[in-house]
């Protein structure tokens, strides 16, 4: 390994996951706590020489300007992060705000100009910072499920578009074009288009930047990751899958609204007949329960039949930190994506389903068949 | 395949679980239901070759004499088996009870003669059925801890012992005896003491037998073996692990006994410190709830650490109907055995583990990594 | 107590839960199983001389035509009702299945005929059967919330509605009319309009006849009419309160209907306001899952403070059958509207809310204030 | 209301409920928290003219030196006490600290002097603090169960023994002794044997002083005396109820010696019965899981039977921060009690059973119906 740095850019970089990653990191980094919850330290994946922990820069795009120092002491009332921790990362996170830049929403200005003005942000940073190479990760807020227009189906359909002064892409969007024109890898983290339109699939092919998605896999779906092809495995058939999900946080309100849930549903449930073969009854319902912050708690039902039919059940009800179980993940994305890039990996990359419900490129639900395709891709050389 | 036939001689013949296996081997084989919950039944299966379902005939050992039909009702109006089901088993079941054969119990003869009486029994149903194998299954009720025995030590002193008119084995070792004796594969499918034994291990040898075991996963267990390692490979750590077995029927009875529950409980926690590479807090309780009959309610409850060490918890609860569960594992295994013995192995079959909570020979106890080893050694040629 | 008898006219008589009714007061009245389940049969109510439950004789009226014996056997290998009874109770059921009319469906006729037709169906079961009087209860299908229309707020402006050929009423309160116009009293066990209409509470007065209802409380909402004043007699604040309602079975399939199950969600989210004294966060979901039957599985998640503040929770998972709930209700209502009627009290029935989702005439919802004010009108003389 | 004071002297004065209580105190009498959780301020209860929060002064007796301000710090960062409180607070909790005492251990001086040793310091701090009367309230660390000794029957056979020189009492009678000599109230809060022996009945009565307990109802056994008696309003039948209860802290691990636990699971199991009339299969375990601290997690499973008795069943995880739940509980003891001794009421008070698991004086389990009781008795004139 040399001694290159890379640039991890976030798109919602004042949220609660933005946050956790750059206090953690910051945590980590001084020796204040061990890399827990970060597949990427684990033994198998030693051999992809990743990214050093202490060569990651942080900064991003948001749209509020709520300081991260104050975001961090939030996190910790809530149990996020440890109270302890507030005083040894203050300084950096400090650092980290200096390097968040005014976002994007939809109307403020041209979206061809907005490309223009975010992808110069991504390259002033990997400039001010003496970067090798940028990775942007979407973590931003959950958007609406988006209305197909006809600019999404080719980068030259876009462009005229832009021309004609149009606004055709959801903002998710428009971060990834602004990451491919700058040359930077992107990753979407949450449920939104990100780059999953033709359109940017082929502005990515040409600037030649790896990408990687959607929705990152930290609770009820990693769960049913294992469990359904455990019922699989022993010839079990699962006959219906309920689940819901309370959680509050900025998260919560954002998914209370029905449209933004939509999205994360269908991707929540996308999984569960690859996994079975067979389609199964069962809805998946997200509610706001402000009371709930941070944590999330998911119940699932699910009935099953075995031999002669006999009908059993199994519930399971997960208490989890959201933030605390997407921030390792978002470091684990940051150091694979750049490890693609340094490679000369261009396009989707469905190695990485492991991490997401809504994995790009892949059919491949199953948490173990997952993790073996990442490791075994992570070291080739 | 030719037309040969395989036994399936089950010690504990009129139980629960053997009464379903009986059963259901009978209505499957009329097309009265589908091989649901049969792992042998897998496309991934296909190419062992192993023997039909209509080529195993049933035989066995109890020390009741209550009819097949009868427990067979009983099992109808528990939920086990379907209640339509009865008249069409009924003549098979009557069949299958004329081939039970009296076991034995501690003390009511000297054990070397016992082993030459079960072993007659067995060689006189493989006989009379013209069977080209038998595999011997017990899944009679679980024994209490055995106490160290010299004898248990080596095949010449175990042989001494009984000349001198000793009986230093417990009666599943006396089973596993009569069917190494009788040139039959055994497999125990209980957390009883079993082929486990130096010098039962070199009366299988001198026979030139396989052996498998012990104590089939099909509950709480099962579930531990995919979420430990799920867990892992998110690098998220288990810190307690509690969980309380509610369950009636004959084995509820049998595991209320403090002794026999202590066998099974150190069976159950056996497994989980392999998969996470570190001991884990947390008691296992086996309850007797006669009011549930053969239904048990398993909750496990769980804490785990991520990112800065966030605090974390999952509980489940599963609600199976144990026999429904294991009847088709067993006969699984009857017929893996017999594959076993078809090609000549011997000794202890470490890639049955997937079927087992305390697997004989392996230390690997992670669902899919067993399903992947099973698979192989199964189609291997 | 005289020789009188009693009609318990059931509307939606071929249903899971009046086939549960049938069904179980044949048996229990055959000797082959004790009143479990039945709040009238409790010591405290004795003082009440309530008609004994073998004075009771059923009728109803439904639009489907499948014979009660049918049902009863569905039921049976669903597990509500047990098998060995339905040869001891099939007789009955064939004489109850005589007595049932067609009933009233929208379109299907003017309103003030089917009132009529209906109303004379009743007084022609009450002459047949030489009865003393008539309690109609309802449980039938769960209708969508009604829209409003000027007709329903007196008795004079539906009148002359009815005059000019209009058909201004639900179903539900179509049958109350009825029941009313036979001299009958009335309850709703759903949470349809029914008698809930000032016009119709103006016809039960005129009639002289008592009514009552609605949505009879049996499960979930039983469970939170005991659990918030548990929590408020300890001063521990609620602060959310989180519903999901598994179930197949009739009624699954109609809750599934988004405007049925609105009218059933607004009718279980009423009492908690009232018991805990301000309103609580929390969404009630009722989901159709086909594979449980006529099981409910019902889970609750609820947040609250005490002391300092600090933040605790609670689950509970509720799995009950619900004809089996609904069942003994149905019949102790039939007892107390018959117990009213004897009495001469007419009007709305508050002293019932104990059976109730939704009481009429009361706010109050804590279960065991409930009891006391129902022993104590009962028992009344 | 004059401006008497009135002492509340801890037994485990150093532990996390007694801890809990005097940050707790401190808190809400500086205004900076609400008088959540405690019962004694609930509008029914205005009419008692109970001891002011301010009027409450707190000392008590441990058995170790931790400074109360550490301890608090420790709840803190265990989220039992808001963080931001700890600032407010510290000078009182030393001037808390300041008032305890060395405790008494077995064996570490003459049983006879103990109890006059800790009487005296009882006596000084009411004198030191000039108060109208002291309530001693006993939070100290489950003892094992004790074993019987003649000189428990009777005051004098007691004296007689302490005379001789034998100490025949386990240390929390030793404590209830030491009260009732300094004609000081008494008040078990733990399970362990306290006043509850025929000897310290006769002393608590020659000192006319009253006292009550045990076992503070706060968790599993609060929801049972809701639900038990839910199920006995709708006539359904009980079968089974089985516990598990999860917790670490000191209580934890105190609870993991079997013996202190049989003592924690009798006083649990005893309700139950009583509520429904019959007994109830069931275990009820208390497992030590360091990891969840002062958090307690409860899981019960039961089983009931309705209507034709039809079988079904109800779950519940409580999650409890057990610390919290018990402190208000304990601050409205002493209020009740300095109510009791001001109305020179002397003996045990059942009408204190609304707290307890093991209720003195009383076979009454019922929450509302206590709490009906309680109200009566503390509002009577
Ligand atoms: N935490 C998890 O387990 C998990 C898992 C999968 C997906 N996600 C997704 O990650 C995302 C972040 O979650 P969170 O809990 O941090 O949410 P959050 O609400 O705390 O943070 C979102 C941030 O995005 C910012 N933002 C909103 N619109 C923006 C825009 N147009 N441009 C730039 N910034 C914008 C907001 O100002 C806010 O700071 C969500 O979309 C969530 O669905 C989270
Ligand atoms: N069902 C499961 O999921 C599962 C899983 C793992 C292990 N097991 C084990 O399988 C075994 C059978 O379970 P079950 O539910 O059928 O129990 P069961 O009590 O219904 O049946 C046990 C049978 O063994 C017979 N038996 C007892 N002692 C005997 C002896 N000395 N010789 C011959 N027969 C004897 C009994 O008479 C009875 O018929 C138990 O040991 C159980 O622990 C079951
Ligand atoms: N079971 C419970 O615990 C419970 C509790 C509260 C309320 N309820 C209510 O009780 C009702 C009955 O439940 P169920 O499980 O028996 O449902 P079900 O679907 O099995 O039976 C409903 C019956 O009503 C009949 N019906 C439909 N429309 C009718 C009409 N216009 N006139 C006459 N009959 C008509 C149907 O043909 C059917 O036979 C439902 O409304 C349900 O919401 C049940
Ligand atoms: N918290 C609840 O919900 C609850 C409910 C019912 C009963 N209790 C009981 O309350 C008691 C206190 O619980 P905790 O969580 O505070 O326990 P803890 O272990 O934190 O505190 C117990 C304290 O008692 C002290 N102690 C031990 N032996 C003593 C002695 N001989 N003399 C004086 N002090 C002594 C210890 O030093 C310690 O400071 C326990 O017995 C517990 O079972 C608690
Ligand atoms: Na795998
Ligand atoms: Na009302």
């Amino acid at each position: 390994m040399t001694d290159e740095r890379t640039g991890l850019w976030l798109i919602g970089a004042r949220g609660s996951v933005a946050t956790t990653v750059a206090a953690g990191l910051a945590l980590i980094t001084a020796g204040g706590a061990a890399p827990d919850g970060l597949v990427t330290e684990q033994p198998e994946l030693a051999g992809a020489h990743l990214v050093p922990l202490g060569h990651l820069v942080l900064g991003g795009h948001d749209v509020t300007d709520v300081p991260l120092v104050k975001r961090a002491a939030q996190l910790a009332d809530a149990g996020v992060i440890p109270h302890a921790a507030l005083a040894l990362v203050s300084d950096e996170l400090d650092r980290t705000c200096h390097r968040i830049r005014h976002g994007h929403r939809d109307g403020e200005e041209r979206q061809a100009d907005a490309v223009e003005r975010l992808a110069g942000d991504i390259r002033a940073f990997a400039e001010a910072e003496s970067l090798a190479r940028v990775v942007v990760v979407n973590v931003s807020s959950t958007e609406p499920v988006v209305v197909a227009h006809p600019a999404h189906a080719a980068l030259d359909a876009l462009e005229q578009a832009w021309a004609a002064g149009e606004s055709p892409l959801p903002a998710s969007s428009v971060y990834a074009a602004a990451a491919f024109t700058a040359g930077a890898a992107f990753v979407d983290f949450t449920p939104s288009t990100g780059a999953r339109l033709p359109a940017l699939e082929q502005l990515a092919q040409r600037h030649g930047v790896p990408w990687g998605g959607s929705d990152g896999k930290t609770g009820e779906t990693l769960v049913k990751s294992v469990l359904a092809p455990m019922f699989a495995a022993r010839s079990l058939r699962v006959r219906s899958w309920a689940g819901t999900n309370l959680l509050g946080g900025g998260d919560g309100a954002t998914l209370a609204d029905p449209e933004a849930m939509e999205s994360k549903a269908r991707s929540k449930a996308r999984g569960l007949e690859a996994m079975l073969g067979h389609p199964v009854d069962g809805p998946v319902h997200i509610d706001n329960i402000a009371d709930l912050g941070d944590w999330k708690t998911a119940w699932d039902h699910l009935t099953f039949s075995g031999f002669l039919g006999t009908r059993m059940s199994m519930q399971f009800t997960w208490q989890g930190c959201d933030s605390s179980l997407a921030a390792p993940l978002v470091i684990d994305l940051a150091r694979l994506l750049d490890l693609a890039a340094r490679r000369g990996e261009t396009g989707p990359l469905p190695a990485l389903g492991f991490f997401f419900k809504d994995p790009v490129g892949s059919d491949e639900h199953r948490l173990f068949e997952q993790h073996r395709i990442l490791t075994e891709w992570a070291t080739a050389s």
